[in-house]
């Protein structure tokens, strides 16, 4: 398959990319890193990049921004950052890249726990998770020619724990292994509209 | 209780605040209808009304638009409306009332199913839908003093199901009453964090 893959240089699109390399053409996209240069919090630069790009077999996200900060304090530019980046820099993706995507592809978003399992400070993160969620489940059901979409919410990896664990506390760190294969399983497996949750420790 | 509800007028509202009306101090905020005026989409419109109204022991909103489109057609400038109006105008309800809200008072927003039981043209409202339920569970474990935070969805009221019904294949419309009782749990028991679910007839 020719995947594109954005945000293949970070702690997850690394392990995910040589994974996937193993077995596949991947096309590796970052804002500074990559194949091609592409800023998904700019839709004329997710555009531009698709445009050169070409038609894929399966694009998956690995990138997004989301601000932290306390309810009390949260303003409405640090809101507008998550939404702009994480929550439609992603949908953008989507939106833009339908008309590249050929028959039976896929696109793989990534989203975090904090809708369902919430944390300090983490407001704009819920919301933004919480919105992927939805319109991953909701894009499913539009998607025609046996294209697909998942949605992969890791918590935090081990690689990352010393940055984020004071903000996780009491969730244990996911093997960045484990969280490969939820990126496997939706570019490789046949399902649509799931979103695999990786080491979540939250009965839901 | 003195009681905020902006979207009194509505067709959710109405109900809602005849019956709250019966036991508790209602105000009631419209665009143009109402005790007060607001418009949630400007932030400083909500900022003027709350500084008019004062002190409250429980804000409800049952207002916010949200565009549809199918997923192919969808413009960045339409779910921009259903951002700005239905989630950021009722998270800006919160954020800029939390100096207003008294000791164990309660945020009441309201949302709806698609996010998990989703409709076609209905990518943004899910997008929507689901941030609103990532943001209320995660402000709930961030507000002090007692205070609350609940989120209500029903599905298609009765009275809405002539407009409605088209978009929503095989849903059950809600009676008007059920949907009232998530309300009065949310302002008068003492929950938080939760997502009411009125009518679902989804298995989740
Ligand atoms: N790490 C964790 O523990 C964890 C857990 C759950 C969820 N997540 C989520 O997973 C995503 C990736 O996290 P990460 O820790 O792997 O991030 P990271 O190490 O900071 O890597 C980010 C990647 O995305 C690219 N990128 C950043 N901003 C971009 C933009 N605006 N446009 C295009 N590419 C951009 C970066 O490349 P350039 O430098 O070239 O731009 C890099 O390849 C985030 O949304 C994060 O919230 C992470
Ligand atoms: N009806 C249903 O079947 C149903 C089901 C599930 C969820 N919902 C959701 O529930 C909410 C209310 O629905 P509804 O059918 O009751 O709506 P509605 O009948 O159109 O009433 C909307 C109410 O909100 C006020 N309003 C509208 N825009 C406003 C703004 N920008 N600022 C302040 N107030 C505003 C209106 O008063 P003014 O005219 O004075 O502005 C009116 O009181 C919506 O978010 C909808 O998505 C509805």
């Amino acid at each position: 398959m020719r995947i594109v893959h954005v945000g293949a240089s970070g702690v997850i699109g690394k392990a995910v990319s040589a994974e996937l390399a193993r077995r596949h053409d991947l096309i590796a996209v970052g804002r500074s890193t990559g194949d091609f240069q592409a800023d998904i919090d700019n839709p004329s630069s997710i555009s531009r990049m698709f445009s050169q790009i070409g038609e894929f077999d399966a694009l998956i996200c690995t990138a997004g921004a989301v601000q932290f900060a306390p309810l009390a304090d949260f303003t409405i530019e640090q809101y507008a950052i998550g939404l702009q980046s994480k929550l439609m820099g992603q949908v953008n993706l989507v939106r833009l890249g339908l008309e590249f995507l050929r028959e039976e592809g896929s696109f793989t978003l990534t989203s975090g726990p904090t809708n369902d399992d919430p944390i300090s400070l983490g407001t704009s993160s819920a919301m933004v998770n919480g919105a992927l969620e939805g319109f991953v489940r909701s894009a499913a059901i539009e998607l025609r020619q046996d294209r697909r979409i998942n949605l992969v919410s890791p918590t935090m990896l081990e690689e990352s724990s010393r940055l984020y664990s004071p903000y996780f506390q009491g969730s244990k760190a996911v093997a960045t292994t484990d969280v490969v294969l939820g990126y496997v399983k939706s570019v490789e497996g046949r399902q649509t509209g799931c979103v695999y949750r990786i080491g979540w420790s939250r009965d839901r």
